[in-house]
C-alpha cells in the first residue's frame, strides 16, 4: 500500500533534541540539594557476613545515612506515607527481608509464572564478587565514598563457585539455600513429536557441542535513578530504564508498599539493550531516600560498577544431537543447555526457554527437544539482553546444522532451505500461527547481495597465510511476548486547536527509534505532516498510558497496535464532528494532507483546523478531541532473517576480519527505512563483538572480574566494524500494524554463526566456542595444524 | 446526604507539600545557565517614542539580545520551528506588529465576542508610566539591569490623561488611535421593563453617586515564567498562571504561530486573585527564547513592577437613581457607571457588564437599567480582579439602599428583605433560572451571630468620640461564566493495581484548594480514603485534559461537573469488571471502603484491589481503567450572602476598627467546611482592605504611582484583621456536583459596603467612596460637623 510517511525515512523525532544536547535524560532532572548514595561492594565471590559495623561510617561528618540488610526493615518511613507499616526493631533482632525478584516482566496474577524471588534490597550473604552489602547516603560524592571505606565487614569466606560445573557438582555449597545443587530451573524445556522413533528413522544421527561466553550490554548511559518522597508522601523515581511501570511495582514489592505510593519517572534513555529490563538499584535508591526522611538521594554507578553489578548475558553450554537424511532434510533436533545465571535469578528461568520458543519456528522437524538446565554461580548476574537467549541457540545451532551440511557434503543453504518453515505453520506448542515468512526471500537478497556463489568458488582450496571465506546463518523471532506474558500497549492522542496532536505514549523510547514510528503512523492516519505530532516521550507512572515497558521488540508491532487503534479513535471524532459541521456522512470522509476530504474523490470538504476549534470553542457541542487507549495483543507475528559474512584469517596471528557482512531481515513493512537500517547496524556491530572480541573474564578460583572497564573488554570499535549492510523484504504480516513485524532484537542473532561458519569455510577449522578472539583462533589453528 | 469524605474538613491535599517547601513553584522548575530578562518602562505616562538607540545596550558584554517592538517582527525564529514565517526586514522599515488581547478568557468563534487588540509585546507608544518599551536578554540580572540604563529613548511627551473625566473631555489626546472619545466600550449595560414607568410609580425617586479607588491583588507570587524553546521546535512557557491554555493561545497569537507550537506548564502558584487571569509578559517572555536561539529566559518581575505593570481592580464611578414606595419596595433601579480600565483594554470590556449581570439577579425590580462606560486612561492597566466588578456595583448599590431605608426610616434590612430574589425566578436576560436561594436564612445567620437587634437598639444616640454600629449588606453572584462564555472542564482518572487513583486536572489549583474538593469529590464516588486519590496538580498544555482555567469561581462548580462525570465513568468500569468477575450485575453493586458491595445491604463482595488487579493483569480481560472526561457546562447557579460588620469609629483620627465581622455565605453543599472558611476569611480581609485603607495613588498632572509597594500601599496587616466569621446555610443546588454552587470571590463583594453601612450607623455620616482611610474619614467627620 502507498503511504504518505509511513515507510519513508524521516528524520528521528527526537534527532535534534539528542544533537543539540536539549534532550533531558535523569541526571537533567536532578533534584536542588541532591544528596549522594554509593554501594559497598562485597570483594569476596561466596560468603557470609559475620558482622557489619558501620558505628565510624556514621559518624563522618557529612554522612547522612549508612545502610546494611539490618536496616531496611527499620527505616524510618516518612510520617507523610499514611497506611504504611512502620515494624520498629530491636538492634540486634534477626528479621527477615521482603524477598524480590528484579526480572522485568509483567506482573502475572498465575503465581507459577512469576520470577523467583531470591534477593534483598542489601545482601545478607554476598553471592559474587561485587554483591551489595552496604550502603551510605552522604552529602557528595567525596565523602560517600570515604564512609564506604569506614565501613567494617567480617566475612566467612566460602568456595567460590565459578562455573556450572563447579556448582552442580555434587556437595557443593549452596549459593542460595533450598536449591537443589545450585540448580535454578529446569523449566522452559519442551518436547514435540516421537524423539526416539525419528531419530532412528534417520539417515545420520550427528552431534556437536557449542559454548557462549558472558558479555556485558555496554549501554553508553549506565544505571543512574534519583529518588525522593513527594508531597503527597510517595516515593518519587527518575529512573534509567526501559520499564517504568515495572519499576514501580517492584520499588514497591521490596519496600512492602502498597503500587499506587511507587511513582516513576521515565525521562529519555542512553540505551539500555535489556540491562534496563531489570530493577536492579532502584529499590536500593528507594531505601535511600526512606533513610533520609524523604531527601532526594542520586544513585550513579561507575562504569566499573555497571559492566558487573547490573546484568550480564547468560553464558551457555548446548549439547545438539540431530536426525538427518541423507539428503540433508532433518527429523529430528535434540538439545540440551546450561545456562549460567550467575548468583541470582533476574530473567534466568525464562532466558534459556525463550532462546527454545523462539528457536521452534525456524525448522519445523517432526520430533523436537530442548532441555535447558540454568544455574547459580558466584558470577555476576546475568540477566535480559537483546536477543534474550537466541543469539546462544542460533549460534549453536547455526553453527551445527553447517556441520551437518559439511560431514554430508551438502550445500549449507540448501539443508537449511530444505528444513525452513514456510506460511501456515503452526507451531504446535505455542499455536502460534506464521502468516507471513520471508526467509526464503531473504535468503535469495543476501546470498545476492555478497556475491556467494561467485565467492564460495573462488575460496575454494586457499592455503596461504591470509585466508578468506563465506559463511552465513539464519533465525526465526517473535513480535513481543504472546502467548508467555501479557502484551498490554497503550496511546493517548490529545487533538490541538491548529490541527496537530499530543502523541502521549506508555511505550518507552529506548534509543530505537520508537517515538519517531509511532509519530508516523499517527501522521498517516490523521492525514498530518510528521511535524504536527508532538510525541510526549517522557514516561510517568501516574499519568502515561500502561504499557509494559520496552523488551521483547515489541514496540512497534504489540505498542504500535495501540497507537493505530488510538489514532483510529481520534480520527472517528474528527470526521464524526465534520459531520455534523457539513451534513456530509462520516463514513464517506477522509482525512488528507490537514483537511477533511471526501473519501473517493480526495477533494476537500473542510479544513481540520476548523474541525479542531469547533471541537473546543463551540458554545454547544464543544468537546475537546482526544483518545486514551489500551490494547491487549494476543497475538504474535514471527520474524526472520539471515546473516550473510565473508571473513579474511590471518592465519599467523589468528585475526578475523570481517570483509563484508549482511543482515537480511523479514520484519514485515519497514516503517522508517532508515532507522530500521540503524537497528541492524546495531545489532550487527554488537553481533561481530559477540563473534570476536568480548568475553567478561573473571579469576576462575576468585570469580573477581578481569576486565570490567571498556579498555580491557573489548567492544568493538568503528576500527573493528566493517560497513554493515541492511536489507529487507517487506512482506506485510496481516496482524502488524501497517503490516509491520519485530526488529528490535533480530539483528543480533545471526551474525556470530555466519561469521563462525565464514570462519569455517576459509580455514575448515570449526569454532564451536565465541568469543572467536586472536589467541582463541590461534591455539585452534595451531592445533588444526595450520600452523 | 450523608458523604464521607464530601463535606469533611480534611487537610488539603498540597497542605504538606506547601507548609514543607516541596511544593513546586514556576522557580522550581528554573533550567540550568538560564538567562535573564528585564523590561524597560517608560517614564511618562503619555508619549511617543521618537527614536530608541540600543546600541550601548547591545555591546555591553554578557547581554544576549535587546528587544523593541521594531526588533518583534525580526525575531530569528529558530530553524527547528517549521512552518513558523521569517519576515526579515529592513531595519528601517515601519512594520504593522500583531496586535493582541491579554486578557483570559475562553476563545469565541463570534469575532464580536472578543477582547479589544490593543497591545503589543512592547509598546511603540508609551500609555502609562511604567508601559513596557524595552527588553533586554543577558546572562545575569545585574547586567540586564546596567543594559536597561543604556538604552537611549528619546520621548515626545504628550498630555498624561489620568482620569475618566480627562480623557473623555472634548478634545482630549486619544491614548489608542481609533478610539472615540477614549472610550473603550459602552457595552455590557443592560435594560428590563419600563423604566419610566416605574419610576413614575414609586412613591420616591432617591439619587446617589459612590466611587471606588484602584487597588492592587498584592498576590504573594510576582508574576514569573520561563521560556524555551524545547526539541520539538516548540515554545515552552512554565509560567504562574491561572489560565494555561489560555495562554497557549494568547502567546501563538501575539507571535502568530500556530497554537500547537506553544506549550505552556502550570506548576503551584503563590495566588492569582484574577491578576494571572491576564497574560501580561509570557507574549514577550517567549520573544525574548526566540531572540536568542531558544536558549532559556527567565522573566521575574519586582513587587514594584508587579503592582503597576500587570493588573489593577477597575476604579468605577456609579450614578444611581431608585424609584421606591413608601414600604420600601422598589419598582426601578438605574445605574450609570465610568469604568476606569487605564492604558489598555485587558478585561476592561467585560468588567463593567460582568459587575451588572450578577447584580441583576439580588433585587428583581420591574424595571433595571445600566449603562456602564469603560475608559481608557494613562494609568495602569485595569484587569480580572476577584469580583470581576461585582465589589464595585454592589458597594455602589449596597451604600444606596442603606441610604433609601435611612432616608425613609425604614429598617434596611426589612427594606432588603421586601426586594429579595426568591426561588424559581428566572433571569430574564441571562434565562437563569434560580433553583437555590438561601439569602433570607443568610441575613437570619449574620443577624444572630453579630446579636444585630440588640446592638442596633445599644448604639442609638451615640455622641463621645468613639462610636460605634452596625451595618450589613448583601450580593448574588454567578458560579462560572454561562451563558456568557464557554465553560468547558476536563478531568482524566487513571486506577492504580491497589485501587487508588491519580486524579488529573485541567483545572488549575491556584491556592483556592480545588485540588483538594476534587479529590474530595472522587473519593467519595469511588469509596476511597482520600489518601488514595493522588492529584496531578500541575497543568500541561500539551497533557492535561481541556480546561479554559481558574477565574469566575468556577472550579467547585463546573470543573466539578467533570471530575463528578470521571469519576462516575471509573466507577462505572470497576463496577462492570466487579460483574465479569462475579457474575454480580454490575446495577446491584457499590463502591464502599475499597470494596465492590452490595448496593442494598453494603455487604461486601470483592476487595477493589482485586479488580484493579484483573484489570491490568487477566490474560485475556485485561483492560487499565481510566476516564478521560470534558464537561461542556451549559447551566449556572446563583450564589448569594451577606456580611454583618460592627465598627468603632475613632472621631478625632478618623480611625475605623472592625469589631465584629461575620459572612454567611449561600453557596449550596461546602465539600470542606474548613478550606471554605479559609476563603471567606481571605476574601473579608481583602474587603477590609478594599473599604478601609487600600488604594494605589498616582501623581495627577504626571501619572507616576506613588505607593507601587507594599510599605505605602496599605495592605491590611495581621494586626488590621478582625477575627473573621464564616458560616454557610447549606441549601444543596440541584444542578451543581453535589449541590455546590461558588465560593472563590464572594467573599470579597459585601464586605466593603457592609462596613461602611455600620460607619454610617455610628456616626451617621455615609461615605460614598472607598477607601475610607483616616484622612478622608476626618475629613468628612469635620465636614459632618462632628469635630
Amino acid at each position: 500500500m502507498a503511504y504518505n510517511v509511513v515507510g519513508k525515512s524521516v528524520n528521528r523525532v527526537d534527532a535534534v533534541a539528542k544533537v543539540t544536547g536539549k534532550a533531558k535524560y535523569t541526571d537533567d532532572f536532578s533534584e536542588r540539594n541532591m544528596l549522594v548514595g554509593k554501594i559497598l561492594h562485597s570483594p569476596y565471590a561466596h560468603a557470609v557476613i559475620k558482622s557489619i559495623d558501620v558505628s565510624e561510617a556514621k559518624a563522618l561528618p557529612g554522612v547522612e545515612a549508612v545502610l546494611t540488610y539490618k536496616d531496611l526493615p527499620r527505616i524510618k518511613f516518612s510520617t507523610a506515607l499514611p497506611g504504611v507499616a512502620n515494624d520498629v526493631l530491636d538492634d540486634e533482632q534477626e528479621v527477615d527481608l521482603p524477598l524480590f525478584a528484579t526480572a522485568g516482566h509483567p506482573y502475572s496474577l498465575d503465581p507459577g509464572h512469576r520470577d523467583k524471588e531470591d534477593r534483598y534490597i542489601l545482601a545478607k550473604k554476598a553471592r559474587y564478587v561485587g554483591d551489595a552489602i552496604a550502603a551510605v547516603v552522604a552529602e557528595d560524592a567525596i565523602i560517600a565514598s570515604k564512609a564506604l571505606k569506614l565501613i567494617r565487614v567480617e566475612y566467612e569466606v566460602l568456595e567460590a563457585l565459578t562455573s556450572p560445573e563447579a556448582a552442580m557438582r555434587e556437595g557443593a555449597p549452596l549459593i542460595h539455600e533450598g536449591s537443589e545443587g545450585n540448580i535454578l530451573s529446569t523449566g522452559g524445556g519442551f518436547e514435540r513429536g516421537d524423539m526416539e522413533a525419528a531419530l532412528q528413522e534417520s539417515d545420520y544421527v550427528i552431534e556437536g557441542e557449542y559454548e557462549t561466553s558472558i558479555v556485558q550490554h555496554c549501554h553508553l548511559e549506565l544505571q543512574t535513578s534519583h529518588a525522593y518522597v513527594d508531597a503527597d508522601g510517595r516515593i518519587n523515581i527518575v529512573t534509567s530504564t526501559q520499564i517504568p511501570q515495572i519499576v514501580r511495582r517492584i520499588v514497591a514489592q521490596s519496600l512492602g508498599l502498597p503500587w499506587g505510593r511507587v511513582r516513576v519517572i521515565k525521562p529519555y534513555i542512553g540505551g539500555g539493550f535489556g540491562n534496563k529490563q531489570d530493577v536492579c538499584y532502584e529499590p536500593l535508591n528507594a531505601a535511600m531516600t526512606l533513610a533520609v526522611g524523604g531527601r532526594p538521594v542520586k544513585l550513579e554507578l561507575s562504569r566499573e560498577e555497571g559492566m558487573v553489578d547490573t546484568r550480564t548475558r547468560h553464558a551457555f553450554k548446548f549439547k545438539i544431537k540431530t536426525g538427518v537424511n541423507k539428503d540433508g532434510t532433518m527429523n529430528a533436533i535434540e538439545i540440551s543447555a546450561i545456562s549460567n545465571t550467575g548468583a541470582y535469578a533476574s530473567h534466568g528461568s525464562s532466558i534459556a526457554g525463550s532462546g527454545g520458543s523462539k528457536f521452534r519456528y525456524l525448522y519445523p522437524v517432526k520430533a523436537m527437544k530442548y532441555s535447558p538446565v540454568t544455574v547459580y554461580t558466584n558470577l555476576p548476574v546475568a540477566g535480559a539482553m537483546r536477543g534474550y537467549g537466541t543469539p546462544q541457540i542460533f549460534y549453536a545451532f547455526e553453527s551445527h546444522i553447517e556441520d551437518i551440511a559439511k560431514q554430508l557434503k551438502l550445500d549449507p543453504i540448501e539443508v537449511r532451505r530444505k528444513n525452513l518453515v514456510d506460511v501456515g505453520y503452526i507451531e504446535p506448542l505455542s499455536k502460534n500461527k506464521v502468516l507471513s515468512c520471508g526467509i526464503r526471500e531473504c535468503i535469495d537478497k543476501g546470498k545476492e547481495l555478497i556475491r556467494w556463489d561467485e565467492k564460495k568458488e573462488h575460496y575454494k582450496n586457499q592455503n596461504g597465510d591470509i585466508r578468506r571465506g563465506v559463511g552465513m546463518a539464519c533465525f526465526s523471532y517473535a513480535s513481543g511476548t504472546y502467548p508467555v506474558a501479557l502484551e498490554l500497549a497503550a496511546a493517548r492522542i490529545v487533538l490541538n486547536q491548529d490541527g496537530s496532536v499530543q502523541l502521549q505514549l506508555g511505550a518507552t523510547e529506548i534509543g530505537q527509534g520508537s517515538d519517531t514510528v509511532f509519530a508516523q503512523m499517527t501522521a498517516e492516519i490523521l492525514g498530518l505532516p510528521l511535524s504536527m505530532v508532538h510525541v510526549i516521550s517522557q514516561q510517568d507512572t501516574d499519568i502515561s498510558p500502561f504499557d509494559t515497558g520496552s523488551y521483547a521488540s515489541r514496540q512497534t508491532y504489540v505498542s504500535g497496535m495501540a497507537v493505530e487503534k488510538a489514532a483510529l479513535e481520534v480520527k472517528g471524532k474528527i470526521l464524526a464532528f465534520g459531520q455534523k459541521m457539513t451534513d456530509i456522512p462520516a463514513h464517506i470522509l477522509d482525512l488528507k494532507d490537514q483537511m477533511i476530504v471526501y473519501k473517493h474523490s480526495g477533494e476537500p470538504v473542510i479544513p481540520l483546523w476548523e474541525v479542531a476549534m469547533q471541537s473546543f470553542y463551540d458554545r454547544v457541542n464543544a468537546q475537546p478531541i482526544t483518545s486514551d487507549v489500551s490494547n491487549n495483543a494476543r497475538i504474535n507475528a514471527m520474524p526472520f532473517g539471515v546473516t550473510f559474512a565473508e571473513v579474511e584469517v590471518d592465519i599467523k596471528t589468528g585475526k578475523i576480519k570481517i570483509l563484508e557482512i549482511y543482515n537480511v531481515h523479514d520484519s514485515g513493512k519497514i516503517i522508517n527505512p532508515q532507522l530500521a537500517a540503524g537497528q541492524v547496524h546495531g545489532g550487527v556491530s554488537m553481533g561481530i563483538g559477540y563473534a570476536l572480541s568480548e568475553q567478561l573474564l573473571f579469576d576462575e578460583a576468585t570469580g573477581k572480574p578481569l576486565n570490567n572497564n571498556l579498555l580491557d573488554y573489548k567492544l568493538p570499535t568503528i576500527m573493528d566494524t566493517p560497513d554493515i549492510g541492511a536489507a529487507f523484504v517487506e512482506i506485510e504480516d496481516p496482524t502488524g500494524p501497517f503490516g509491520v513485524k519485530a526488529l528490535g532484537e533480530p539483528p543480533v542473532i545471526s551474525p556470530a554463526p555466519a561469521i563462525r561458519n565464514a570462519v569455517l569455510d576459509a580455514t575448515g577449522v570449526a569454532f564451536n566456542r565465541i568469543p572467536m578472539n586472536p589467541q582463541r583462533v590461534f591455539e585452534h589453528l595451531k592445533k588444526a595444524g595450520l600452523l
